[in-house]
């Protein structure tokens, strides 16, 4: 079967085309040349798509897109409390989720996860390879029979860790944090002892093969980006990104999609630079990013930090936003935790879109505060990014001020009292100046 | 006595400006310069500075500052719980506070909170005019007193709406959301019931007189500040601004220092523009910003949107950053709003600062991000902007996953367990690239 880059190019508009050109509000042709150019990717492993996946676009032509990240761990592992971790994601608004498991039983954890999940969905097929052998160990062999396992289970997307070179190994020295790519440090371990080259990119031929076969698209992982601000922007990051833009016309040759991942840490005034160097070096290919981060200094509130460099981000070139969530550095999230991760970086997603003039992001921000304007309080929550808080939150200020939360009665805000309502006063001046006229 | 700008303009080093100095590691002479230049101002009340103030500077040339806002209301109004939540503020971060009180003994609510407080202390006394009264009997003599009292009483600035102009009320139609400032909803009131002018403009000369006696800094409020996205950087916004920009002239030339404030909503591709024309007009008067929100969608995480707009406001030209509160739009913040609002602004701050590289900033990041790598759990803690929330995170996750959470113990992290950490790897990786050596 082809994937959707070999049918773009020949000119052959499939069911997942049309699809998402119905959901972005584009037309199928606009969707089909995206794809063929390499700037848009559609996930969809044939196998998922005949199953839960409902496909989806990934590219500047369409709304930006984000990803949540689930997975059991060594630390802790419960398939139940992830398949609720995932759903909470996709409620609040993922696009995506990854199953980074390192813990408990990948296959199973995987096969359950990918039957309930409707988005696209992927994984990280190094951990596998790397879970119960020491990774001294790995060898090609297991990595290909991993990789062609997976495909064949239906993901719909790998991050393949190519980019990091035995020859970047040596520009680290400087570095702070040096390699924080959990796939990046294992696969630097493995160069430095057995002094080769790393089997990710000496295989990415093979790889390519299986992932065409099954339409896996490709995540050409960043195992150099910055893990603090100081390392951001740096030659190893820049010297990975030019292997990552190599590789990622060698997979779109071989006929497979690709995006590529990027950093990270990144100061607020090096987000545009790292945004249009790598679209100019992936010639466009879609750019994943972890954050943004902009700053260290806040641990326990990165999903803020992301979200400020996520907006950013997306603004300037990148297609896809992966969540951070508060817990990012010191744990793994709980439920809360996800839902808090994903709404920030839904935030982040939308304002860029907004601020990049995406056809219909502005108009939800205008719906939404005409609501407000009108002081309709049942619309105004109801067009919130998320309703349920914004309830809670409304009625907590209702309860407080003995006014009646019922939301047709209400012609005041609960934050200022009547006499003090600015949309109220508005109401009457404008209905003052509509009666003069 | 003569004002720290008057001072400054006649070559005199006062107090505060060495205590700012050293305080943001600068020269004194270079303080002097910028606040005789106007772009720095110092609200110092000489009343408050005999008390418990600490002077603190607000400009581009020092690091940038945070307000954040509380007070009583007519729906809800305690004294006490007014004070913790000053005190919260100051705790995470807050380097001003404003009293928006309008509801209790507004007299004794802010005679209370300035005397514990050792920040900048802002009032907007219109609201004071107004209590008790319906607006339209506001008259000339009750604001003058009301201002004599504030300023005698020891506050260090007052938001003066004086640019909102009854010329600019026939600009609003086309708005969504009309006058969303509550002063400058007031003020349209009483201009529209009286088909006159102003009164805060008509009678600025006095207010400066007034605000020279004492020392008080003009903070020139947006009364048409843009209440949304749709509403930002329009005709209403900018000819307020450019009634600000006379105003701020004015009350320089009248020996005052003068702050100006902004929006507000605004598209995160306008705020760039929002803050250079802002810089232009008011010949770089310190910018006091109200977020931007970068999006109108998120009631609920507007301390996010305002995170999002505050960084590239700060960025971009802006000095001084009004946090917002998860609750904004909803309801009246409570305590762990006031510190959730708080330590978002603060982080927007910092990027900003970070970005601008501004002396000192990015050091924090490397000193955290150095601990870290060191998997120094102590240090990395302590240097957090919010350690007590990155610690109960930390500790969380050691319980969960059965480690000790005894910093000196640990060697690796919370998030993937032993073998999966990239930080130990890199340690590893480090010491053996030495071991080479």
């Amino acid at each position: 079967m082809a994937t959707q880059l070999q049918q773009a190019k020949a000119g052959h508009l499939t069911d997942a085309m049309r699809q998402v050109a119905r959901r972005e509000g584009l037309s199928p042709e606009t969707i089909q040349k995206e794809v063929a150019a390499g700037r848009l990717v559609i996930p969809a492993n044939p196998i998922h798509l005949a199953g839960a996946l409902v496909p989806t676009g990934i590219g500047r032509a369409v709304s930006t897109k984000i990803n949540a990240n689930i997975g059991c761990s060594s630390v802790r592992s419960d398939i139940d409390g992830e398949i609720e971790k995932m759903n909470i994601a996709i409620e609040a608004g993922a696009d995506a989720v990854m199953d980074l498991s390192t813990g408990g039983d990948l296959d199973e954890i995987r096969r359950r996860l990918l039957a309930e999940c409707p988005v696209p969905f992927g994984t990280v097929p190094i951990y596998e390879v790397i879970v119960g052998r020491d990774v001294e160990q790995i060898d090609c062999d297991t990595i290909l029979k991993v990789v062609e396992k997976q495909a064949a289970q239906g993901v719909d997307f790998f991050t393949i860790h190519a980019g990091i070179l035995r020859e970047h190994l040596e520009l680290l020295d400087r570095r702070v944090c040096g390699i924080v790519s959990r796939g990046g440090a294992l696969l630097a371990k493995w160069m430095t002892h057995h002094n080769r080259q790393n089997p990710m990119y000496e295989l990415f031929d093979d790889l390519c093969a299986i992932m065409r076969e099954h339409d896996v698209c490709f995540s050409l992982g960043d195992g150099l980006r910055p893990g603090c601000g100081a390392d951001a922007t740096d030659e190893p990051q820049l010297a990975e990104l030019r292997t990552l833009g190599e590789l990622t016309q060698r997979a779109q040759d071989n006929g497979c999609q690709v995006m590529v991942e990027g950093p990270g840490h990144v100061p607020f005034d090096q987000i545009q630079y790292n945004m249009e160097i790598q679209q100019e070096i992936c010639r466009g290919a879609p750019f994943y990013v972890l954050g943004p981060l902009v700053t260290d200094i806040a641990p326990g509130y990165d999903h803020i930090t992301s979200a400020i460099g996520g907006t950013a981000a997306a603004y300037y070139g990148a297609s896809f936003l992966c969540y951070v969530t508060p817990r990012e550095h010191l744990g793994l999230p709980d439920l809360n935790d996800v839902r808090q991760g994903v709404v920030a970086c839904k935030i982040a997603a939308h304002a860029a879109d907004v601020a990049r003039r995406f056809p219909g992001a502005a108009e939800k921000d205008r719906a939404l505060s005409a609501a407000r304007a009108q002081l309709d309080w049942k619309k105004h929550l109801d067009s919130a990014i998320d309703p349920k808080t914004a309830r809670m939150m409304y009625e907590e200020a209702c309860a407080h001020s003995r006014i009646s939360a019922q939301p047709t009665r209400d012609d005041y805000c609960t934050m200022c009292g009547k006499a003090w309502c600015s949309v109220r006063i508005n109401k009457e001046l404008k209905d003052a100046r509509n009666a003069k006229l």
